[in-house]
């Protein structure tokens, strides 16, 4: 039995990043996806009501951004120094934020509020930010950081088809630096090898 | 000129842990704070909307989260490995999700909805969520991470008077592993100078 469980929802939402780090780090990990319906009585069990968790070596962990952090830094694709850090956090924390903009739409109830609330993130949030944010990838020399491959650039990409789930569309379509971002990612043989067995 | 300078509202809330770990450097700062009025005209020249944002030699950082882990680094409140910094990631990012949950009715438009999800938080998520909270500062041995003092205790206590402002009372007064939390960061000397000279 692996010694790394991955345990959440059966889709890549907040699962992907963790799994393209295990991915890149070689580990055999058990990939353990429940369903919807199942969540309710999972729920209970996590250490703060949250999925994913991930088990190494028999102890749970928690976070999906603090996980990808820590197998960032297993893996050498953290920063060089705390300002390099602070420089991948950055990033990540504002895609994370863009991220949750959609899911604010996307898991409300009110179905007139949805609607308007969707439309605003549509129409200006996701253009403005993503623009903002191909930018950001330019100037650091085609990565979200310090002009060199990151844990940042592996949760960016990872991440980014559950807000193409909730924006729906590709939400990288229109910007060539994140495009070519996603395909420097996808090019990584570890990534690649990933998306070609994920269910 | 100090050549530090934080830009945030005049008001705790994101800003004070960031104030708290400057003090806990001896980091001579500028503590620029500007009116809810002042908000749209300063709003587009942040990097991406968002406020504090921290000058450092010129050089402009943003993204509060982000910015604590680095101050926390440069203090050496950080964890000694890769584990330990998980283990502080952890326990901050579960704490902003708590935050969060404050917010997301703090700023809602519709009355209606806001008092419901309001009286959720209140009745139903606060408590739950501070219980878990306290029982891991508890096992933490009174931290709440790797039984010693990082820069996650700074973000958790600095943070505290945010939530306090959103829940409308001491969320720490009933949980006494919090109070006691908060006792051990606000006597550090550094921190208890801070609150003494605090606007």
């Amino acid at each position: 039995m692996p010694k790394t469980k991955l345990t959440y929802f059966n889709g890549k939402a907040l699962g992907e990043p963790i799994r393209y780090l295990l991915s890149y780090l070689n580990r055999d990990f058990e990939d353990n996806r429940f369903e919807p319906e199942e969540w309710p009585a999972i729920k209970p069990t996590m250490p703060f009501g949250k999925a994913p968790i991930l088990e190494i070596e028999g102890k749970v962990v928690h976070q999906s951004t603090a996980i990808c952090r820590y197998l960032g830094a297993e893996a050498g694709l953290n920063g060089s120094n705390n300002w390099e850090n602070l420089q991948i956090d950055m990033a990540v924390d504002t895609f994370h934020d863009f991220r949750q903009a959609c899911a604010n739409f996307q898991y409300m109830e009110d179905e007139t509020i949805k609607a308007t609330r969707k439309a605003q993130v549509l129409n200006e949030v996701a253009p403005e930010f993503l623009q903002k944010f191909d930018n950001l990838v330019k100037e650091n020399g085609g990565y979200v950081a310090n002009g060199k491959l990151s844990w940042g650039d592996m949760y960016v990409v990872g991440i980014s088809s559950y807000i193409q789930f909730m924006l729906g569309y590709d939400p990288f379509e229109k910007y060539p630096n994140l495009r070519q971002l996603r395909e420097k990612v996808e090019a990584v043989p570890q990534i690649k090898a990933w998306i070609a067995k994920n269910p």
